[in-house]
């Protein structure tokens, strides 16, 4: 479900899957245009509430791109956060409405209210209609046309909750969606729940629509978000982290004074050593982990984007969630919405298929063409069944060979006929040749099921075993056969 | 056997794990100075042949550090690669050991003959039998104290001979060790074959004595080849890609017209677009892309050094693996020579363990738990043992608490009794509760050999089970015990 998209705004043109770094108006550490430049951050979000509050009229004569000195697209939040964190805010949804459409962002925010992942369920399904409730009025209330909105779907980890929502705020005129409470399941590396909670909205959701996960802004955990179709990320992570003396990298977190070398190669890190990092002065440090941090942000999404436009997303997310255990957690997790994820991974892709551990079992790749096998084959009349494991290069020497139905046995794919190894990817796959116990799994449960299900009309069936890769596996999937099989080793 | 450690030379220290680039003294892309000043490249290599042809006498009379114009460390090597790619060289053996005491390189290296590896096995042994006789000459030859030498090892495929080549080079005064003829091996991503040549040779050399890897230069495999124990890598890899338009990550090797986006944030990458790198002219390009290649390449040997501090080397070879089946296969490879690699382990890490995989299984902090318990442990004199499967969090209410043995269930690890909870890392892990079929296993082989051997000393026997997790697995674990079994559902 990845997907690298143009996102046209008012003031241009904006590439996702893009964090969008919040720039606090009122202490800006790196200001939008500096974003830009440096960064190639296409989009930049501030807070309405706080902007309000901070600017008040002012901002509503300069326009919110006056007011951060940027001519590119901005988007602005409302204050969800600031209730989620301090429980309220002093201002109506009305009122921030007509804010918003006062100071003309491209992409503005109504003002939700989070359900957190704390609620109860009575809470919960309070902040879901409230945020619904809200999300009809301003669409009535909404008054400038170049405005594009976003509308936030809740229901934190009650899945029949998030379905309504998504459901219902998706039937309203949205431009955009964002799914919301993800935060604390982020800092708390509940990927397995945030999974659950992306992929249900995500099923009840118009797919068209761009979606923005609320708050996410650590890239170790962008390649899983994008898998599943988050296309905006946002977040003041880069600068909070920074404030704390925290690095960010695709593959986690390392606090500064732990780091004997700094393990990346953006500007400020080829620029500095650890040490020289800690003696700048705090806020020269917090200016240069906050660069740092964005290139890594800005980095990692780079080779999503290029990972997406191979048709790799799947392999490199099975590479990237070998960061960290909750992160395969999350993996494994998303595995189950498999039916899902399939319907919309193209067919054939650029790039091989690659074999990464017992994940990519799951894969849209090997699911479909197990289940074409299943639903769509049948095979040629043909007198004799040759079975032939994966790795054994060009073809063995048949004695009969017009008579011959050659099939291969490749993990993770299971069994391909001759005749099927031009459809992608059953001609270009990367499997390791050392087999683990899925592996040999894979082939010998797809053989079984073959051989119960076409076994009785071919007259003999040989297979060419190698006993060193295989053991006894292939022999006893062959049980079914046993009377016409005949063996040779390799 | 990954290790970060500090190299003497007369021109200054060294910090290994590093890449030495080579520089063709006739053709300079990237000065040493440059080199030092923007990739922090310690020491250089270049090539003691190619020196002779081009400066001859010249060299002799300003030394290498003035051909080179630099005074940080420089390496030689002698023509082996030339043998490799060519045939011959014109130069004899003791030739080019006086010239390198002459020009006074801090490392020089001796002429080997490379056995490559499509060798017969009669030119194989022809190879290592030169290769040593030269070793023993240039020892006597040696006139120079100031030059460290290194002694390739040689055998290619055969590991027979790597095993002798090995042991008998480092009998002799060598202050360090090439492991030669993986270049093919490299370029064909044979990374299991690898794995043998590197291991086969690491068990039979000195380990005290720093091991280059001869001509590897490729990022994505250093963490691979930095677990095995090496230490120094060289390449011209980064000019000859750069020349061919290849851009080189951690993570494989891009070519630059199939590039939308640049994955990788180092200076290069984050000042262009791949168009601007497309539009440049060819030599601009080329030293663009050289300068990321570098980057790319000292930015993944900082993350190495960085894991291996942190005690996660492990855990960062297991996810970059990920970055190719055929790494993968090389990890599956490598976790056959546990034993050897699990002596020189440390007992405790700084780092909490990670279940990344089914290799995980295989670690040495897993399968020292796992021999510790069978050799060196005894259960204390209790009457009822009480198992505890991980991720419940606290204890559970026991009847009887202080006749009660209280052994916990944690995957990879097996069966870890209370009173082993502190020991490293059995409190300290972090380990995917989406179970796999591996960590299933893990656990009810090792309940199923504990209750053998232990189960008689019990009185009664309790199983604080969670079918959603585990299934039947636990209680079919308890089979020998099933007489005073008592299970308790979570």
């Amino acid at each position: 479900m990845g997907r690298v998209g143009r996102l046209s705004t008012p003031h241009g043109d904006v590439t996702t899957p893009t964090l969008m770094p919040v720039v606090d108006p009122s202490d800006v550490i790196l200001s939008p245009k500096e974003m830009r430049h440096e960064f190639d951050a296409e989009l930049v979000m501030t807070n309405a509430y706080l902007t309000r509050r901070c600017f008040g009229e002012k901002a509503i004569k300069h326009g919110i791109h006056g007011v951060l000195d940027y001519d590119g697209p901005i988007a602005t939040d409302s204050g969800g956060y600031q209730i989620l964190r301090y429980g309220d805010v002093d201002v109506s949804p009305e009122e921030i409405v007509h804010y918003q459409d006062a100071i003309a962002p491209d992409i503005a925010t109504i003002l939700d209210v989070p359900t957190g992942v704390r609620a109860t369920r009575e809470r919960a399904v309070e902040t879901v209609r409230i945020t619904l409730e809200r999300a009809k009025q301003a669409v009535e209330l909404r008054s400038n046309p170049k405005v594009m909105w976003c509308g936030p779907v809740q229901g934190g980890l009650f899945s029949e909750l998030v379905v309504q929502s998504a459901r219902e705020i998706g039937k309203l005129d949205y431009q955009l969606h964002a799914i919301g409470s993800p935060v604390e399941l982020l800092e708390e590396y509940r990927y397995a729940e945030l999974v659950d909670l992306v992929m249900t909205a995500k099923q009840h959701l118009p797919l068209d629509r761009p979606t923005h996960l609320f708050g996410a802004g650590h890239p170790m955990m962008f390649a899983l978000a994008v898998a599943m179709g988050c296309d905006l990320f946002d977040s003041a992570a880069y600068v909070l982290y920074a404030r704390d003396d925290r690095y960010m990298t695709s593959e986690g977190t390392f606090r500064l004074d732990e780091l004997s070398y700094l393990p990346c190669e953006c500007p400020v890190c080829v620029a500095h050593s650890p040490n020289e990092l800690r003696c700048v002065s705090q806020d020269g440090r917090i200016k240069l982990l906050a660069r740092h941090n964005l290139h890594a942000t800005f980095g990692e999404l780079r080779r999503i984007r290029q990972a997406i436009i191979d048709g790799s997303l799947g392999a490199y997310l099975e590479m990237r969630c070998r960061a960290h255990p909750r992160l395969l957690e999350g993996l494994r997790r998303l595995v189950m919405y498999r039916d899902f994820i399939g319907r919309f991974d193209p067919v054939t892709k650029p790039s091989a298929f690659c074999y990464l551990g017992e994940e990519s079992v799951d894969c849209p790749e090997v699911v479909r063409h197990r289940r074409r096998l299943e639903k769509r084959y049948d095979p040629p009349p043909m007198p004799i069944l040759a079975l032939l494991p994966a790795f054994e290069s060009g073809h063995p020497k048949l004695e009969e060979p017009n008579q011959t139905h050659l099939v291969r046995l490749v993990p993770p794919f299971g069994v391909v006929p001759e005749e099927l190894e031009e459809v992608y990817p059953l001609g270009q796959f990367q499997v390791p040749r050392e087999l683990d116990a899925i592996q040999i799994k894979s082939v010998t449960e797809a053989l079984s099921r073959f051989l119960e299900r076409y076994g009785g009309r071919y007259e003999r069936v040989l297979l060419f075993n190698d006993e060193r890769r295989w053991g006894n596996a292939l022999v006893d999937a062959c049980e079914k056969v046993k009377e016409k099989l005949k063996i040779i080793q390799l």
